[in-house]
């Protein structure tokens, strides 16, 4: 197994925190300070408008698409960044129903990011055919899946209690039933091994900011399967995903592949930030990550569950059926998580009552789990939670 | 009229560059260096997380739109930013047709960016209504106005030519006409007066990274009249434009006024420097600019025009029809502009034939204007394009 003491020292975290709330937002990796400083001073200062040609802008959406692809089990080729999740998922979701013009039913489960049950609801709307959002519990969705269905979209780590879908089988059962599959790997990629190639999903799409550490609202990725890139409809069909947009043509073209999934301009500080960020994950086998992160998703539960048994445990207990991350239960858990929080604990807290815990080997270790389950234990036998100011609801919670 | 020594003091341009194509890319303004290092290292790194409250990550897109909102005459509160210009056009038309859901025609003209042409024609067929989309000529705008035009889509300045819409007037007919407005201010917002709410304007898009100065895939805004904030359909309805997004309701509501236009997790590395790059705006007159901003592009028509006959001038010769820029058309433009890239005078070139120069009073002057006009001469004179290195096509044209 890899020893992760080189990678911890890669993120610089400030002194009397612990920080288990990669989930939510990565920490700062240590070279992208001056990636960022460089791509401002010297590409854009420097080289102005020639650093779409110079510095390369124009082809970081595909090249840094490239180094994710490596992490998601995605061909090089078939992944582009832009824009935010909630885009490309609407993306994704669009070609995805255009290839099953039959059917009618979009399946999906309540574990699902509500950003993307929202945009399926606004293209819904758009479409006007009749299409409906169908939402079972995690739990149904296998049997939920009919010949009726036209697209099974799913996030594949349940972004409250972090319980993990079967890709390969929902994937294997929805193409025997003729169903198109859009993957929302948000908390998956960096976490876990993924393997698209190997599953045959069709789409997938992922944000950046949380294990893949890109920084606050870093840009979004989308991977097409290599089958579909040269047919699928990209519906926001904007000038970056025309098959040439320096022609400046009046009518669109797709690009070829994945690149006419390509939108706007791409937002090249924000590349620059993920770009260097990505650095983290050279010479880091998902694999090793994944087992140290079982590790201490297991030493958590335990030692929590022996210290503090008014929490009750919303996560998978199997292992195998959890992504990278903890979440438990308490009626009170908005104004612990805050008292946490003021003690250099920081996970966070999603409504009505989940503490969630994210943990990843790249900068966590079994130290960081002992030390914040003392302080949970301290906060809740102290009842320290119990003080106007931490039941204040901030605008993001 | 504004002296505009203290603004030029405000910009890093490098030495031996004169830069007339902030139309495209504006350069870098000195506070943002200063302010990405500081988002980077002591928001991201030192908050983490507690970002999204305590640096006001959450509410930048509100509060750097009001900043905006103050360039081109709408009231606080009605401009937001996020995504790409791209995805503003297609939210903007996608509510406007849905404010109009018994015609079926989208009138636009042949000056309009290309990418806002492509995000119509995928809408259409998203749609599946039949709607069209009718391209006229700029002159044949006001004609081509009938009680069938469901909305005018228009780039108030072209990107080719610099010709410039009058906004007031066109909106005034459609409105008597019963016809919804979407005016794209890409080559306005910063470059001239632009009065949204005097001429009535229903909805506005733009971008930032050219007379901005925002930085290369800077953030877009968009503009809904208040008159239709708490009405419009945001199209693609993400958790940031839900009424209460940290609720996570299954369903989505949208949120207050514009607010319901933002989609996905807002860019906040590049939401920094373009909020760093607006105070270059503290002090400054946009009415002076566009005086100006006049004087500069009559000066260079009429000294290029005097010293290139070769040379055929694109853009109306009358001012007041046009906006912040000047092209002049050359069958060997392409390689005349890297001729002049490579001498340090910085336009750009639009196919099929077009040489553009932006202008603006904030870093050029008469002097600037001068010295261009004199290498433009000695590169057309001197037939000094006629190298093989200036015909070789790059990426970014």
């Amino acid at each position: 197994m890899t020893d992760f003491q080189k990678t911890r020292a890669r993120f610089r975290i400030p002194d009397g925190v612990i920080y288990l709330d990669g989930n939510s937002l990565g920490p700062l990796p240590l070279g992208v300070e001056e990636r960022v400083a460089r791509t401002v001073a010297q590409e854009w200062g420097g080289q102005l408008i020639r650093g779409w040609n110079s510095a390369g802008w124009m082809v970081q959406p595909r090249r840094v698409g490239d180094r994710i692809a490596r992490l998601i089990g995605a061909a090089p080729g078939t992944v582009v960044m832009g824009d935010t999740l909630s885009i490309k998922v609407y993306q994704a979701l669009a070609a995805a129903l255009a290839m099953r013009p039959d059917r009618r039913v979009i399946l999906s489960d309540s574990g699902n990011f509500p950003t993307d049950l929202y945009m399926a609801e606004g293209l819904i709307d758009s479409l006007g055919q009749g299409h409906s959002l169908c939402v079972v519990d995690p739990e149904a969705v296998e049997d939920a899946l009919t010949d009726e269905v036209a697209v099974l979209m799913l996030t594949q780590v349940d972004y409250r209690t972090g319980r993990l879908h079967d890709m390969a089988a929902l994937t294997a059962k929805a193409h025997a039933l003729g169903v198109v599959t859009v993957w929302d790997l948000a908390h998956s990629a960096g976490a876990l091994p993924v393997d698209l190639a190997g599953a045959g999903a069709d789409f997938a799409v992922g944000c950046t900011y949380k294990y893949l550490n890109g920084g606050p609202g870093a840009p979004a990725f989308i991977y097409v399967a290599p089958a579909h890139a040269d047919c699928a409809k990209p519906a926001l069909s904007g000038w970056m995903g025309h098959a040439a947009p320096f022609a400046f043509d009046p009518s669109y073209r797709p690009g070829e592949g994945v690149e006419r999934m390509r939108v706007g301009t791409p937002p090249i500080l924000a590349l620059a930030a993920l770009d260097a960020a990505l650095d983290v994950w050279d010479g880091v086998d998902i694999q090793d990550i994944r087992r140290a992160s079982i590790a201490l998703c297991d030493l958590f539960i335990e030692r929590v569950e022996a210290a503090c048994p008014a929490l009750v445990l919303a996560s998978p207990r199997d292992s195998a059926r959890r992504g990278s991350q903890v979440s438990f239960r308490h009626p009170q858990g908005y104004a612990i998580m805050q008292a946490l929080i003021d003690r250099g604990v920081i996970g966070d807290f999603r409504a009505p009552d989940a503490l969630r815990f994210g943990f990843t080997p790249l900068y966590i270790g079994e130290a960081e789990v002992l030390a914040a389950v003392e302080v949970l234990k301290q906060v809740i036998d102290g009842a320290l939670w119990d003080r106007p100011a931490y039941h204040e609801k901030a605008i993001v919670t």
